[in-house]
């Protein structure tokens, strides 16, 4: 096992361990503040460990939010696709799928459910967003719109979360059950703290103001490697 | 939980509480009369309170009639697109969807039946006509004729109706049952009093003189919201 | 009730009553001999009693024939397109559909089958020819061959038939089942006395020379409605 | 029932009678030699008695061949495309359909199975080839490949033979099972002593030295009929 | 049977025999290096005994490999596409496939699935690639990125293999099952000892740097017969 500093080559490969990070009082030390452009998060193989936990570049409150990023799977049961937990609430913000074709969006521990007809073996391109003060929650697939429905109406998604890619968290930063964790491919995630017009979005075009792609902090644990994307 | 005027501003948000608006001798209180173009009416829950009572221009019996909507659901359950009732008739004028590709058209409390191929996942442009003399109601989904049956030759659908989107009126103005309300978004509602040509329908050319999208008189009770439509 | 005389006028509506035409030694009186072209009879809903009777521009035996018509429906029961009896012969002639996709031609009380791909919710364009001196009968559907079979080989289709659209004849002129009546719509009647190329078939260019659409002489019973089609 | 002999005209039918034909000592009586070109032969219900049989032009052994024809039918039971008996050998040489998309090749009684996406309802363009020296079988449906096997390398297929369209033989020339007849329309039949290239296989371009639709000898026996083809 | 030196006929056949071969001491007799562009190896039937016994150029341990082959087959059992055996390790690098659509791709006896959309009745174009530093296996079929997996982090493939098409080896060159045998055809088998970019991969652009199809040592043995191939 071993640690690379990624560099802007063709075909670089982060192999990322969690031993070599050692304690979370030494997470600087392994956290990489890169532009993940064309590159994606590969996790090879189910577990309860493999994961990778996304650094927001501010910390504050959410009453509206916005959420995109781009995933390949060939998973058929219930996975992950991002998980952001506070101390006090499980659940604070995640986005989970069912069942290929089912999403769940929760907010503040509240689910809604949304159904897309299924595209198997091609990547899915999602966005979702919620505002607090109608509680409509949205979510695109790609490029389409899904519908729209209602949940925690007033609500004000909490701060100092624990955002994780790669596992379902049962309580903070932990609690990974390897049935609900991903195996695939994630790639431009990105996380504003406002409502985006998701007609025609462009997620490289208008970088995350919470979470971007294109200078991402993040810490990957277990078996998780970097790689240059393949899909279109 | 807040009233607000629309304005044509891009994503104003209505949030629209039946307790705002108090009983129903202030109901010129809660009255909007405003241009829907751009805009629908998202149902965001299932509930058996939310709904939008429709106020007509005109109050006349119709001998004959056109009724426009367009909607998205993702509900495989039965649901309500349009109730009209009158004090002494259930199901006066009624467009019903018992399940996904299903539409029951009720006139003077009787229905007939027309089957359509599912086109799940995406909105429909519904377009249905009834001609007192002939007793011939005519659908035409997404631009397309779907068939002509016929029902209560010579009668006169009364005036004095409460109009409903969002449930099912099992009296009039109420008897609304969750399992069959509309989850949901719908616009460009309109009413003629005439049967109209339903081949390039063109609601928004066309506006309705008995309920049009771009002059509508509503009342919101419960959880409705008004959004800007997403879908093309 | 009321009858009118059909007039070139866009959405004449005829509304033909039996208890109008009287007895049949009245016939005349209700006759009605018109060019249809542009317009359906509608069957508006399942009853043993609605029909349409055609009569012959000639009245020969027939060696050989061609008969053309075009039908919408949502049926997915037995149903009679159009049946021909003679006083001696129970199916002389008869276009029948078993159930969605299978059409069965009678000639002579004798029926072949054939099978077609299902196009649902859409209207069939039917062509069949039979020739008495092979047997060869032959179906085209929306201008497709749907293949040739034989039967009655050196048979004569009687003269003197009672022609009827709507219900299946189990008797001359009678013996309807409503559960074999058509409901829905057919226009373009044609029928030849002889086999005409089904291929490119043009049913307005070749008129009839027994039955034509654009010089129909017909006789509405029952609840029978003449419209403009709606079908391209 | 009555015999014509073939003319060049449209629409010019046979009907072929075995009764008029006699005795298998005056076959000569009996034997057409004729341009086929657009033209089929029909079998147009099921029997053990309707059947072709094919004359060949040379009578020697086969190290090799090609087999070509075209077929229409709605059968979905087991039948026979082509059969080629010795008094020797059963399925010398066969083409046979053992269900809707299943094509099984014989030869000396050995036979090898393809398998092919069923197309119903439309006609099939087939093309088998077979080498003795490998053994190699190769059948193109419809203009595409759909695989080689290997069967009797080293054999030889034996000359004088019965060549039958419309019946499988159980025996030389006879043995014929209903239940494996054909029912339905064959023409373009070519058979060659060599391989032939299957790729842009066109059968009217090169003549078949062993059989050839546009100088066939035939015999039909029982209800076949020859007409114009109607496919494409 | 017979042995031919393969020449660049069109329509060259090779029928190439094991007891013309002799032991495994004499195999030099038996081997071919040719250039096979344009051809294909035909398993033409089951059995436990046709194979191709392919000679690598070098002979070295791999820390990476790419593998490219196609292959068209009507198989629905599992069999063996690719079969790299070392005399201490069985599955030292396989591709299998467990069912139509499913592909294993072993390293170092451990597999990870991939699975596809099945597109039967067509010829499959597979590359795989596997890199020891981080795992990562990824496969590509038709030209479409499959999936990446992760397996034998750190495993370095052994040399000195017996690699064999046709059959999947249970131990060093042999022990094989008709039941996981290859029946049909494949061809532009190629191997390198690196990762290649697979995206727009073009097999005969860049020759294998251990095994190539343009210059192809091998020995066949048993019923397999080398034909032109008529895939696109």
């Amino acid at each position: 096992m071993h640690l690379q500093v990624p560099r802007p080559l063709q075909r670089v490969v982060h192999t990322l361990s969690g031993a070599a990070c050692g304690l979370i009082e030494f997470l600087s030390h392994c956290l990489f503040s890169t532009d993940l452009r064309g590159k994606v998060f590969i996790f090879p193989e189910e577990s309860n460990t493999a994961h990778v936990s996304l650094v927001p570049r501010v910390n504050n409150p959410l009453k509206n939010f916005t959420l995109c990023l781009k995933a390949f799977t060939d998973l058929t049961r219930p996975y992950s696709l991002f998980s952001y937990n506070t101390r006090s609430t499980d659940n604070e913000l995640l986005l989970f799928v069912n069942k290929v074709g089912e999403y769940i969006l929760y907010v503040g521990g509240t689910g809604v459910t949304f159904k897309v007809p299924p595209s198997p073996d091609t990547p899915a391109h999602l966005c979702a967003s919620w505002e607090s003060a109608s509680g409509i929650a949205e979510l695109w697939v790609n490029g389409k719109p899904v519908g729209r429905k209602g949940l925690k109406r007033g609500y004000t998604v909490k701060e100092k979360a624990s955002i994780i890619l790669g596992q379902e968290q049962d309580s903070f930063g932990g609690g990974f059950d390897a049935k609900q964790s991903f195996v695939g491919e994630i790639w431009d995630v990105s996380l504003w703290n406002r409502v985006l017009p998701l007609k025609n979005m462009c997620t490289s075009c208008y970088p995350g103001n919470i979470l971007t792609w294109q200078a991402l902090t993040y810490k990957a644990r277990g078996y998780v490697v970097v790689k240059p994307k393949v899909w279109p």
